[in-house]
């Protein structure tokens, strides 16, 4: 049982079309005509006739569900990412799986409503405040997944193996402390026996940062997460990488190459303050550079090279991460924005590109390759938004409108499957 | 015959109260009654009971209107601020006394559905295509004045004396090029007379910047201007204080503090690329630093030491400016964000401060000293926002709710007088 719907103007192959049919069946885009009016195709579908621009439903590639309860909360204080962190590990010692379980509906629920159809959930808050792990080593997790369902948003769970509270100058690992016991397996093969039972396909594998698993434990993590897709905080602040250089002499990239785990399946978070070297190795391996602007400014992280990087080979993806603000529209022009900040030019990336990033290549970046274009046989994932508001009117209505005009608030509709 | 309204929540002189009473009489607040429910008071107003948490209205004190035509369209371009400037020009160049006011009703009420209750409107599309008058020389003015009482809402015109197209390595000027012939009254005397002329109390004066007024000129406007809002573009790009060093062998703060210009009335726009010594003599000023932050990255400006102007004196105010976006929310933030980029650090701006610029300081800059408090004898200017959408609803309430959380999206109601 198939029904078409008439896309008043929708982005097909990174161009705005106008009059698009799309078949759907199970879910499933079964045919796609451009451009019907002009080519005289039927133009009465079974389905709606959808106003406005319809677009690929969008991957938030980084999430970390419960700082969303710190918006409106931690921007009150002065300090530095790490006093930040103090106040979001406050959060975290709180949480239970019942209560992790609300919170995350609601933060799903937030995603969906702004365009968001697939979510990458960083997840490393497993045990109980102690450590001890709960009768399920797996509860937090299912709850997670559970959330999402309810949701009805697509999840990878990317379970993060989290071993250490950092590194001293020999290179050995500093044990968790308060909080950080939640995270804590162990060690990786503990880490790898807990995803291994949790049996869930949409399980995906995470190194939360050089800091927190020394490196002679990555190597069990990417064995692992072989064929999956693997993500790792890489550089998000300097203080991160004056450690890891005292540690071993190497780049918090340079470790993770060595260690094996830079592939085309890796993406690496944030990516902010990179060597020229780093940029390099990154994009030879042809991995996502998943960059979150909105926590990166308010974390007061920096900008990366995320032009440099896109050079030399990587593919950009995207994440509202602490949910300061969840809105991936606002996600792809911050990354145009901040690189004109630090350099004082403008048009680094195109509005295609930056769309390309917070659709296909970020759910290929979650294993979702069947996602993110109208296309014959991908999921019928589909994001309309609305041209007629205050912001976008008289606005162009193309791929610029989507990138440079719209927020959340303008998406009216969202259609899953 | 005066009207009482119950606020749920309010920001009254910085902070949020609960159950605020406000009485208005003739669009003036003839009492204000914090926390009402706790201290026993009246709670069965007249008026209606407003939900929410209700600000003063804000003051957008830089606005081009007719660069909103430029929205979704210029950010598809690579290049510089110059290469945009030459797109703006030809919006303006196609613009009609008849055109612009249809085009400036739709920014002003764009404005007025985000919060904004005051714009100042910096103007110099003064004259025909050809330089020549029109019959009324002040008839673009006029017809802006006409699109804010259209819109309803309040403006400062600052009427804008622009008269050479850039200064030579001797500081001679060069004679207006192109659309630049629109602007220009051909020296201070004459924009003096055209704006006598004018005859309305709502017009304020501007200098477009040291490259578009030779210094000798300065004086004129200053004392047409004096005891009114004076505004200048200032610093915007680092060429202009090249182009300012190379002809005169002063910055361009420096110039307009020796011509003069430099007042607590003054409002100094953008101030992005100052040396230490141009933030002191602003500071010692006591002059309004207007920063339009998300034009400021959006043109790839840079980003100006607001921290370092308020620590020498000088006021933050904030504008729209291009119109790339309209959300004051957003400059709110962005202006404690771009700190954050450029230092490394968070907490430069409270929300309170930030709210602060937003509201009294922005609408005293533009003579408004009537608006911009929740207070006895200030116009009933005021602006909701609801607490219950996906960006606001569980962050708290306060201050860093408007600053952090909210956009101009959430605003429910605007009430004018």
């Amino acid at each position: 049982m198939s029904t078409t719907y008439a896309l008043e103007h929708a982005l097909v192959e990174g161009v705005v079309r106008d009059g698009v049919l799309v078949t759907v069946e199970d879910g499933v885009i079964t045919d796609v005509v451009e451009d019907s009016t002009s080519s005289g195709a039927e133009v009465n579908p079974s389905g709606a006739q959808v106003g406005g621009l319809t677009i690929p439903g969008m991957a938030n590639c980084h999430s970390h569900a419960f700082h969303r309860r710190l918006r409106g909360r931690t921007q009150a204080e002065r300090g530095s990412f790490w006093t930040w962190r103090e106040q979001m590990y406050r959060v975290a010692d709180e949480l239970t799986p019942d209560s992790y379980y609300s919170l995350a509906v609601e933060v799903y629920r937030e995603m969906r409503a702004s365009g968001i159809t697939a979510v990458g959930e960083f997840h490393y808050l497993h045990h109980q405040s102690d450590g001890t792990p709960y009768d399920d080593p797996n509860e937090m997790g299912r709850a997670l997944l559970a959330a999402a369902d309810e949701a009805d948003i697509r999840i990878r769970l990317l379970d993060t193996c989290y071993l250490a509270a950092g590194l001293d100058s020999q290179g050995r690992s500093r044990e968790p402390e308060g909080v950080q016991r939640r995270f804590s397996d162990g060690d990786a093969d503990a880490w790898a026996q807990r995803v291994e039972d949790f049996d869930d396909d949409r399980v995906g594998a995470a190194i939360h940062s050089v800091r927190a698993v020394p490196r002679d434990q990555m190597g069990t993590i990417a064995q692992w997460g072989k064929g999956k897709p693997l993500h790792a905080h890489l550089s998000e602040q300097v203080a991160e990488n004056d450690e890891c250089m005292s540690a071993y002499g190497l780049t918090p990239a340079q470790v993770l190459a060595e260690a094996g785990v830079l592939t085309e399946l890796t993406s690496l978070v944030h990516a902010t303050h990179l060597t020229p070297d780093d940029v390099a190795l990154i994009g030879d391996a042809g991995a996502y550079a998943c960059f979150c602007p909105t926590t990166e400014r308010d974390l007061a992280d920096g900008i990366g090279p995320s032009g440099d990087l896109r050079r030399a080979g990587a593919k950009l993806t995207l994440g509202s991460d602490s949910h300061a603000v969840i809105d991936l529209f606002e996600e792809m022009r911050a990354v145009e924005m901040h690189e004109r900040l630090a350099t004082q030019q403008r048009g680094h990336w195109s509005a295609t590109e930056l769309l390309a990033a917070a659709t296909y290549d970020g759910h290929a970046s979650l294993g979702f390759e069947d996602a993110g274009r109208i296309a014959v046989g991908q999921r019928a994932d589909f994001v309309t938004i609305d041209l007629d508001t205050w912001r976008t009117r008289d606005t162009g209505g193309g791929a610029e409108t989507a990138v440079f005009a719209a927020t959340a608030a303008d998406v009216s509709e969202v259609w899953h499957g």
